[in-house]
């Protein structure tokens, strides 16, 4: 292998148009290749950019347009040519290659190669198919989502707090938990969520948020389901469920038109129909569990009110919107513990699930939370949890307890809307599901 | 418990300076109090900041006057009063008090009510010790910190891509993992590093970087080690050692300056003299481990050429300099075995550790990587790796392999450095210790 000299200054392909008319080195890998016996076409990908470059054999004599046809797909390579406007490439530029420089050919035949692979052939390479052009597309999608996630909450006041993914008791039941040895401390547990760690520090520092992976054990194989996803979890100190609500809809609302602002290209690449997402403005729906259960009737999927909706109830009511439906005080019974009753009526918790549109389902699960010591341990006692785990969390109420709130979103969930996904496994790195910890 | 009617606008502590000579109505917590016949102060704070309140006898009348210094600490109480500024307060004003409402008293005396108590005794109150103000200042310092990384490599041209906590293989020996049980695909652990999925990905995006939580089931019990904290880990594309000693050199002074630029106050509050930091310019001094074992020789702390070096030798080189030292260029044998050998000198591998000034030691670890496929298939051989578990890692050597490198960030001794803090510890949330996962 060559190593590249350090007095050439290379340019990124994302800066290219920048650069008209005038001589570049470029560096990356061959995306794509055909050749007539004239002319030779590399889509060149530099891991910010891709641009076609034209050799021509008239200009680079035979020898080297034989050699430089012959590179394989993925070959590493330098490139030196002139930056050439034409407005019919994606870019708006094209390269007139004068040199290319191999750094290193593939020892086996790439094996991405065709249009039809299985999505387990795919995922038990995942470490080359990120650089398939659709998957490259998603992660910097999800790149947008994860950074106007955090720009969102900074603007709102709140700190970023991380919660800690080693958990010690199994708040609510030990089937959905990965456990482990914790030297001579017993079991430990990864996080299912951060929120009781957030509603401490709320009280320390007012508005507070956490945003990291979290785990589930579930042995579910659905499209929606991954083992290990991230989650971004806000909660603050005097929020009541309107405010609970009223963020949740200026989160999606600014993660969306960021995305739309930013990330054009790589929905096209992704041929997402932005039309929806352009729908996405403030106010959303905002309907009762009452009102959802008459329209879910209505709707043809009727289901036994105090139940929970199922999948085919979210995805009938939210067809009726053009955009996030709030469905908020579900039957006390279906809900969390810690989630508030409705002063109004108890049947009721202060909570609110976020629908996404297009049948994607639950992106967002909120809630104000029960901030009186009696209620909490009622609460506590008709779940049958060990109370004793909850001693920290009770102090919370103990000392200086205030109305509180806040819920949790779903990175891959998200991304798999704003992208038009159909599976979350697309919208993380190194997804991990059932079947799948690899590579 | 009284809930706070809607139509109050509340203000926050923040914000008060805007609103002098002002009537303002404000939410939080009793945070410390001091009464004479006449003036009752108390210091509210509602996590965004504190102010001193003054209630004076003559004006809010015998009977509330009495009943608001009775309030103890970690009461959560509303307060009307006017803004006046004070040019001796910290934030420049004081709120003459019209009316104190108390919204929930503590239902026991507030346990964190003395200077010595033993940091045992606050790690079991963690969740109350957050309120403190220097531990509530250390999690500003540490969110601004977390804030600038992102923005350093976003800057940069980094993208943000999520590395996997749960992994499958034990590449590096399973006696300091966590491991567990993953259904019936056999063993699960806990990442030590997001490294080699990085390297994947720099190859599919050029430039990338993850920051998450990391573990180490190490059985150490010092200042310095937690058993899980958090990583920022950048892996680009075409980077050689003196691009990966830029970068780290860039970050660095990055951060340092806009901490410096953003929470000047709550350095005040933790008693840190600013002059160290203002020196955290560059360039930065690179010395070789050869020189640095000279310069230990020198120092009065001798070691055998070829092993790693102690924390003692690590302070004794870092007080030569008022600045991180970067030393590269480690013996092989004391290095991990994706480093690459240095071509001038196979004795010595391609890497660079950041030393930290002010005996705080190692807070940055990396390298170039190898990135010829017969040569890392020779140290893994070395190192007694089981090679079937690299397959994946082999294929970015196989399929287009350039140059490349990185390093690893702990997010933890960085702030610890930046605050003057003796322990890490106080630098998380929630700090996971070999005797600590409560709460």
């Amino acid at each position: 292998m060559r190593h590249n000299p350090v007095s050439v200054a290379f340019v990124s392909i994302a800066t290219l148009k920048g650069h008209a008319g005038r001589k570049v080195d470029l560096r990356g890998w061959v995306f794509t290749k055909r050749a007539s016996k004239k002319i030779l076409f590399i889509e060149l990908r530099d891991g910010a950019g891709i641009v076609q470059t034209v050799t021509a054999r008239e200009t680079v004599g035979d020898e080297h347009f034989t050699e430089w046809a012959s590179l394989p797909q993925e070959s590493s390579i330098e490139v030196s040519g002139v930056v050439r406007e034409e407005p019919r490439a994606k870019g708006g530029v094209e390269i007139d290659v004068q040199e290319i420089r191999p750094i290193s050919r593939p020892t086996a035949e790439y094996p991405i190669n065709k249009p039809d692979h299985s999505p387990d052939f795919l995922l038990e390479r995942r470490h080359l198919w990120l650089r398939s052009k659709k998957q490259w597309a998603v992660l910097r999608v999800r790149d947008t989502v994860f950074h106007e996630i955090h720009a969102f909450f900074r603007k709102e006041g709140f700190l970023h707090v991380s919660a800690p993914i080693l958990t010690p008791a199994a708040c609510e039941g030990t089937s959905t938990l990965f456990g482990m040895d914790y030297f001579d401390q017993g079991k430990a547990y990864l996080t299912q969520s951060g929120q009781l760690y957030m509603e401490a520090a709320a009280m320390a520092h007012g508005r507070v948020y956490c945003f990291g992976p979290t785990f589930r054990a579930e042995k579910s194989k659905t499209r929606r389901h991954l083992t290990e996803f991230w989650m971004a979890e806000p909660e603050a100190a005097f929020y009541e469920l309107d405010d609970v609500m009223a963020l949740a809809e200026g989160l999606l609302c600014h993660v969306v038109a960021r995305v739309l602002a930013q990330r054009r290209d790589e929905l096209a690449i992704l041929e997402r129909d932005t039309a929806p997402l352009e729908k996405i403005q403030p106010p959303f729906p905002r309907i009762s569990y009452t009102e959802a259960h008459a329209l879910a009737e209505k709707a043809g999927e009727p289901f036994p009110f105090g139940d929970d909706l199922g999948a085919p109830q979210e995805t009938a009511i939210s067809k009726q919107f053009d955009r996030p439906v709030m469905i908020h005080r579900y039957p006390t019974g279906v809900k969390a513990f810690y989630m508030k009753q409705d002063p109004q009526d108890p049947r009721f918790v202060l909570c609110v699930d976020v629908i996404a549109p297009e049948g994607v389902g639950e992106i967002i699960g909120g809630s104000q939370r029960e901030d009186d010591l009696a209620a909490l341990e009622k609460r506590i006692a008709e779940h049958k949890l060990p109370k004793e785990a909850f001693e920290w969390y009770f102090d919370l109420r103990r000392f200086g307890s205030v109305a509180h709130g806040g819920f949790g979103l779903g990175l891959e969930r998200t991304v798999a809307w704003i992208c038009g996904r159909e599976h979350v496994r697309e919208t993380i790195p190194f997804p991990r599901m059932l079947y799948r910890i690899y590579p």
